[in-house]
């Protein structure tokens, strides 16, 4: 499984239909959180997430937006019972910064906290997967993430199999597994029936951001790009200016990237009432592309 | 004015449908908030309450279930324009306190944060009111709040002023302000057409708190008493422990002080499918009790 519930999409100033900005990744039965604005952890409970098989935070910067649900969770995730510990990732300085937030709330938490500090190329080597941390442009300390399946077994081909002399069953999956097999005294080897490794899966989210190179790296072929598109055509001078992207710039880097779908989110608060100029100028440039709203979830399919 | 709107009025652990504690009072023109949970900002948003009206932060105490929606208030408030100084009130060291909460999301703040550092017995006198801190008893530093007004003038006896010869109109206003008016060369004097000053109205918000004297000292005939009515009657152990009240303690509470209408809030999250345990609890001992919902609003009016 791979799934993305969209916690919070609100750009700086929530409303009353978006929280501060917190996106959950389901991977299998491990839950990746990034970012973790105000009221995600109510959020967390609005979309029926559990919070116990939450192993990792990673932050991509430190503006309040993004952090300030860290130590209300926190403390929930403790009155809950959990004794497992919990990493929180973040650019420099995170170790200092999550001493600040968690000495709040004069609460002593049942489990610990290992804050891991991460700059741009950092990998972080994951079971069947890994996750890298991007460089940004935001004007201040920043990483963006991807998260990146390693690649999947070859296809079997089991007509190929059978007409080889093998029988389907236990030797079917000998061969699957990488293994070649005996059959009336002839070797099948793996390669004969097992077509070649398929690609995993590829999540890209930007952060708050300026389109940038090592996002749009991470980006190639991706499945799904979330991707900074505060502002519309409009507001593009104030796009530059406050270090964010509009739909358009979002939706350019989609598209030279190859990305399968792309996910505007930080929504400015001025769209309130009608995101359409925000989607409008993306789908001028880019067809897959959505506004995501809390509480949307995205199952990632495999590529065909 | 006098109106009461509930922001959050969940226990330690907020719920899908309760945000943690916040209360807002609306006092004429000006916005007073008792305590600030995560997320009362995007409370006030749906509540649509407005924030630049808001003068004044009263803490109870700082659990972080009543305070971590405070940094991400000034900031909003900040990004809206704010320039008039906000007042944040709370028990001893509430300075530190904000220095350290408004540290957290490297924010530059356009106005001025005033912290005033209460104990049990401090009044704080506004235009026509006054705000008392209260002795409540959580195990940690923390206070109550009664909000009081002043006596308004008594009422005035229309028909006795003209049968006196008055006539209708700027004398009327006069006398009604307490002035002596002359007619037809006899003296008319306030006290024969104005009766006695009648009681203002009072609000009491107790904090999470075991059942104490100065809350109810405080709560002697007031129109509203808001209380800790956390647990039912089968968590009478848990309540003493954990320093919070029962909706039957609360509710004996109300009833020997005469308040008129008791409003349970902090309700544990354990009663998300069915608060009747609560309610049943408190309606055997005080008719008049409510179960605070999110963005519930009650007007107070005048004792008739």
């Amino acid at each position: 499984m791979l799934k993305i519930t969209f916690l919070g999409t609100a750009g700086s100033l929530p409303t009353p239909y978006r929280n501060p900005p917190s996106i959950l990744i389901k991977k299998d039965s491990e839950l990746l959180m990034f970012d973790c604005g105000e009221g995600a952890q109510q959020q967390m409970m609005r979309a029926r997430t559990g919070m116990m098989s939450l192993s990792s935070i990673f932050i991509t910067h430190f503006h309040a937006d993004h952090v300030l649900g860290i130590p209300g969770l926190l403390q929930t995730m403790s009155f809950q019972g959990r004794t497992e510990p919990l990493y929180i990732y973040g650019p420099e300085k995170i170790d200092v910064f999550i001493q600040i937030l968690t000495a709040l709330g004069y609460c002593q938490l049942g489990y610990e906290i290992k804050t891991v500090e991460l700059k741009p190329g950092d990998i972080i080597e994951k079971n069947g997967y890994h996750i890298k941390a991007l460089k940004t442009e935001h004007g201040v300390k920043s990483i963006g993430y991807s998260l990146v399946e390693n690649k999947r077994p070859g296809k079997f081909d089991r007509d190929k199999a059978v007409s080889l002399g093998v029988p389907p069953g236990p030797l079917f999956s000998k061969l699957q597994k990488g293994n070649p097999v005996e059959v009336d005294g002839r070797t099948v080897h793996p390669e004969e029936v097992v077509g070649e490794p398929r690609p995993g899966r590829t999540v890209v989210y930007s952060g708050d951001t300026r389109p940038c190179e090592d996002v749009f790296n991470a980006s190639l072929e991706a499945d799904v790009l979330i991707h900074d598109g505060s502002l519309d055509d409009s507001q593009s001078e104030w796009a530059a200016e406050s270090m964010h992207s509009t739909a358009s710039e979002a939706a350019e880097l989609a598209k030279k990237a190859g990305v399968i779908k792309l996910v505007l989110t930080h929504i400015s608060s001025r769209y309130t009432e009608d995101e359409s100029p925000l989607l409008n100028d993306a789908n001028e440039i880019f067809e897959n592309v959505v506004i995501a709203d809390d509480l949307m979830e995205i199952n990632i399919p495999y590529k065909k």
